[in-house]
């Protein structure tokens, strides 16, 4: 019979890093350079640039969580021995929307005030955490863990998926609001939810873990 | 006498991973932030983004399909030692036809029931499955596999190779079907064909190949 | 107690020599190709590129600007044993502002004359110096400087890194000078008192650092 | 005294390799979806990607050129020990160009008959490979060539770079041309003359190098 499929986790970091490097640079594309009357104007450019000030926050900001993304995605994938073949499923999905954030965000960045943005924008951080999550119960579920990562080690970073999942659910309650009041209950009764699946998790193994570690996102 | 021309393969793998990231990255730069009247009116924006399904469609389809020809590219990369000329110039042809899939995408996206978009999009994926499974022939003719890598498996990546065609040109049959009933006739038998072929590699016995990988380029 | 966040260099250098490659390479598409009523006047595209003088100029400085970043950030990074929490936000701020480079120099290319063009990127410039210089005054005072590096090394790197401050704080001098004549006093000062300290730096260990270093920025 | 100005040369060569694969995949960028009257005629799609002709032929001869660039960049920098500051300004300014090389590309793409595309693009392809030529002869006369590398390698390596400008220079001739007979004169005068020195250089050490090295460029 054929080997299973396995791949380098070094390779596919490689590609991650790459993708994660592109779209981070990629967001500034959406920054356009103001069409001046007079091209000598300090005061029409500085206006310009004012009216330009939602993109540039949504540029920051959006750099800000690609980059949280990539750090929660690097601390999850050191741990791991192995990619096989439903993890790189998982890690393409999970590439695939992080390239697909720079659209979201510009159209955050150019209509701000417009429900559907949001739309666009927190579904897509809520799949790309999610994605996240899933990537880790698999790779535990199919005992892909390190060895060299303690039973204590690998449920905490289980657990803190879980609470970034619970603090994002809640996070978007807000928006859901906007839509509908009874999702936003919903929601706010899924974090909820979620929340106390960490918290039972935490006591799960022997050793109890202490709040302390929460402060390592 | 002159050494022969050898490239490190981790240094060439460095190139396609980077290409590779780029080219999946900047897919999502043909998806365009539409131009509203009424800036905060969800539902125009909801239309807007409705009438760009087809090119949001063709962006995580085209990003499934270059993550496949990254997946395989590895996986006959990795069972080869050493890169020589021909096996560059085949790699460096591979890169510049997944470099122009980001401009057929946008093709396909924007003009979806345009037959030359889809004469665009199909025959250079096909390009790219050949040039894949070229590579791997010509670093078997040239000995180039890795002394790791038993027959068996060596001969096996080969036929998935070939596998890998036939899929494509019986998936292109319908898009041919549309151009002409003949061509499609012979996409299908050409694609039988090839199958025939991956099957018979699948009984060869574990012995040394001489001319018989040599038709099936 | 849970392990402290750590962080391996390399992975975090990858990110950092990936977003430098995209953000020098993204500078050149803001030169756009003219647009020719007579496609084949030689004359008429040459002054088009006349035109386009400041965009390429801009084009030049900024490589080169974003070059010396580079080199800089990587000559203190390789004197650093881990990256701790501190020091990745350190990080991850420098490069949002690298990745913001771009469009600060589409802007000063496309309205050189603009005071306000110039009041994006030369604040740009000073913010990336500064987060460098932080950077590095954080992981001497973690303790996160490698064993390898001696007090002396160590010192002079911090000493070039206020020496770089004190240079673009004079080089920003004339252009303060434009905004308000008491801001350039304030700056011309400030570079002086930078200076003065890191000449008293240079005098601090036992062994005197000659003058020579001065020239490996 | 301060230790010298010194760089690893893999640390170097990850941005080398990461501006090449995105210089490679941003001239896709050029190829522009045409805009359609009929969205759903072939033909006239058909005749829009025609009338585009020649900047997808200048996609895949400028993809073809910066390929060879890199391996030829890559085939030097084996050979060099470690990267000092002139050698450094070298590969900045040599990263710089092959950065605007989309630049020109799209120019000569959009203008292919205009004189003035030409005399940007030969130019700066000439400037490539100078720099390219330069790097060499720097890292040769500051003895920073690897201990493994043998004189004859070292020497045959350098006679192929010579050959590439003379080669360079003879086939600019005919662009010359364009400009002044007396220009394209002086250019065949001078790529025979850099002919003649490789000839030379062929013949300078104990052992003569065969002509069968030519292949490897």
């Amino acid at each position: 019979m054929s080997t299973p499929f396995r791949m380098h986790r070094a390779r596919v970091e490689t590609l991650v890093d790459g993708v994660f490097a592109i779209a981070m640079t990629i967001l500034v594309l959406e920054v356009k350079v103001p069409d001046l009357v007079d091209r000598r104007s300090a005061e029409e450019l500085l206006l310009a640039l004012w009216h330009h000030g939602y993109v540039i926050a949504a540029y920051f900001f959006s750099f800000a969580m690609l980059a949280v993304f990539w750090v929660w995605h690097h601390r999850l994938a050191e741990k791991i021995r192995d990619i096989d073949f439903p993890l790189l499923v998982c890690i393409i999905v999970f590439l695939s929307l992080v390239c697909f954030f720079p659209f979201a965000t510009a159209l955050l960045g150019r209509y701000p005030l417009n429900l559907t943005a949001l739309l666009v924008y927190v579904p897509l951080t809520g799949l790309i955490v999610l994605v996240q999550t899933l990537f880790y119960a698999i790779a535990i579920r199919r005992k892909l863990i390190d060895e060299s990562v303690s039973t204590e080690a690998m449920l905490m970073a289980h657990r803190r998926n879980l609470l970034g999942c619970g603090i994002f659910v809640l996070a978007s309650v807000p928006t859901l609001l906007r839509l509908d009041p009874f999702v936003a209950l919903g929601g706010a009764v899924l974090g909820g939810l979620i929340f106390w699946r960490a918290k039972k998790l935490a006591h799960l193994p022997g050793k109890p873990i202490d709040a302390a570690s929460k402060r390592n996102i």
